[in-house]
């Protein structure tokens, strides 16, 4: 069997792999990016498949539109307007999980060798998914505030098409674009007539602070007029319900002008048909009853904990040469490890203790972050987090 | 924003876009591939959910290994293993319904220019998949019992790479692939070093004769025995629960050697990064308890009597110069009407007598197949299948 050229790109993602080995359930894991199970609503889940079952039916199992179930794209809609700014269903298509809509995006945007900007570091999946369409990636470095926006005239060659980041707790550095770099980003991308796609798994995941306003709000209220629509303009927005919901339903959405929505329907319908029809109504449903107004909450709540306690015991129990990122949201941080310290040795030092991380550098572009590990604070409870953090300090100390 | 080259060479695939017009209640339709909804086993779903729920919880809401359950890929494989022929959880991977089996599989196996050689017609929307990938498609002719085999050597360019089919009751026509042409088909993708495709989503709908082995099997079982393992060799074979359970949870599967399960895997962590927990959970759970074995029976009756219903209306209503096939399972027939008889006219007509269709052009390569329709016969009950028949005639002797 001979293989697409492409598949040479391809590579497994370190980070799904490494799951395999987290699925020892002695092994405490900051690897992977698991939402804690112990929360998912199961009970109201529940409660909204008899319902499903009731109000739809035999519905719920059939063939559907790509684009979506009508309730599911209104209700996303609905939660994306501002004043100023409406949102209407044809700027919303669902996916299959956001890792769909970035796959999608880069189908249909990118042509081989086209310049797309990133953050450095950035989403290890988006880089993946986006090497199978040759894309040519541009890192753009970042400090506590994110994205240093000051460089992008410098750094960004003209012919730059794209620009992917996650402006929201990113992974894998737990930092967020500042409401002031978001504005010169934006105004940016629209003198250069770069598409800015914002990546928000974890935007409502927020323990402390206030939220800045989202780049597809910034672009569409201070967007030129001569767009003569009010709806989505340069941005792509991609959301999921993975974080805030459960993951396993693979329900995630776009939220883009007409034409990006409409080319995006056309690949999807190649790619899967559309998105399972239970998982959209079940989700549907979960919305109408108010889950999120619920669930959200109690999840800051939880993570909030969570993250406090993985900063205590990382001051506690690390080495003082190690330093972190400290995140007012999401679900990872970053810590950067002093020069002597190799992140290979460490890794097995930390498996061999029960513990695991990923290690940074696959998040890095140019050859960066070769000391860097990515810790995940929301799948394992406070005590473990800190019996996790002692034992990563016992292999520091032990290489 | 600059879309990619590619995208030109996207559309939406005219029987999805019909789906939309067919919404109407009030039309009969012939014009989909939907399975019926009143034969899909709700009650069962319900009480496999409950199951699911109380045995695996949060672990039907989490994310998953790209592969698929195990539970689900060992039934899958169980079922797909003969004598002198096993097949193990590794030559299996769980995909979002067979659409996306056929798109990772373009993205996996062609190269832009690669001919791959079809059925003439073929499934529309694998050439609108693998439009994508740029393939050049090869058409091959078929009769009545499938593709014209003793035509391959003398039609298909010495290039070929792959060849796609559907054996069973092929869509649009019905046909199925003789035994005896099964055999010559496998011998020679063998000695040229094709491989082939072997798409079966009707298979199990058989409502009269013997099944032949599948081209799998065959296959496996004649391959030169250089091969050194007793599993899946030079066929891939995709299959999926949409016709025989339900289409909604967009659950299908891929059998094929190990090295392709391991780069269709890649492709699919960077596609969606597996599929729905909870739609594998159920349909595991539906499978273990044996319902297929109820299920299908009660599909094959019903099914049957639409079958028969549409054959004998069409014998009574239509002009005697419309032919059409006999399929002896699946889902749709394929007619051939007069020269004198403009299909677009014909649709118009039908669609003012609130009948759909498909036009069968759009399935073939060549031009040919303009003077063609599909015709589904699953979808609706016999009285209607005999009402909207007869509607159709009219339709026919009105232009």
């Amino acid at each position: 069997m001979q293989f697409a050229a492409r598949t040479a790109r391809m590579k497994r993602n370190a980070v799904r792999e490494l799951l395999k080995v987290t699925a020892n359930p002695r092994i405490i894991s900051f690897a992977g990016g698991l939402p804690a199970p112990e929360l998912f609503p199961l009970d109201e889940i529940a409660d909204a498949f008899a319902q499903v079952m009731s109000r739809h039916g035999a519905h719920a199992f059939q063939y559907r539109e790509t684009e979506g179930i009508a309730d599911l794209r209104d209700w996303i809609a609905a939660a994306a307007t501002r004043p100023g700014f409406r949102v209407q269903r044809r700027h919303v298509a669902i996916v299959s999980g956001a890792q769909q809509a970035l796959d999608l995006l880069g189908r249909i945007l990118i042509d081989p060798g086209d310049t797309i900007a990133v953050e450095n570091p950035t989403y290890l999946a988006l880089l993946s998914a986006w090497n199978a369409y040759d894309a040519r990636f541009q890192p753009v470095p970042s400090d506590a505030d994110g994205l240093l926006v000051d460089q992008l005239d410098s750094i960004l060659p003209p012919t730059t098409k794209l620009f992917y980041l996650t402006p929201n707790f990113q992974n894998p550095q737990g930092t967020t674009l500042s409401a002031a770099r978001r504005d010169t980003l934006v105004r940016f991308a629209q003198e250069r007539g770069i598409a800015l796609i914002e990546d928000d798994p974890y935007g409502a995941l927020r323990y402390e602070g206030n939220p800045s306003p989202s780049l597809l709000e910034l672009d569409a209220i201070s967007g030129p007029s001569v767009r003569g629509e009010d709806g989505p303009g340069n941005v792509i927005h991609v959301g999921t319900f993975s974080k805030i919901l459960v993951p396993g339903l693979r329900v995630g959405w776009v939220i883009a002008a007409e034409p990006v929505i409409e080319r995006l329907v056309q690949a999807k319908q190649s790619a899967d048909l559309h998105t399972s029809s239970l998982g959209q109504h079940l989700v549907a449903e979960l919305l109408m009853r108010g889950l999120l107004d619920r669930q959200i909450p109690k999840l800051c709540a939880a993570y909030r904990d969570r993250r406090n306690a993985m900063l205590t015991a990382m001051a506690k129990h690390l080495p003082t040469e190690v330093h972190w990122t400290r995140p007012a949201g999401g679900m990872f941080l970053l810590a950067t490890l002093p020069p002597f310290m190799n992140v290979q040795t460490l890794l097995a030092e930390s498996l061999r203790r029960e513990v695991a991380f990923v290690p940074g550098e696959e998040f890095h572009l140019g050859g960066q972050g070769k000391q860097t590990i990515r810790l995940n604070f929301s799948n394992a409870n406070p005590d473990l987090i800190e019996e996790g953090i002692r034992r990563l300090g016992e292999a520091m100390r032990s290489i």
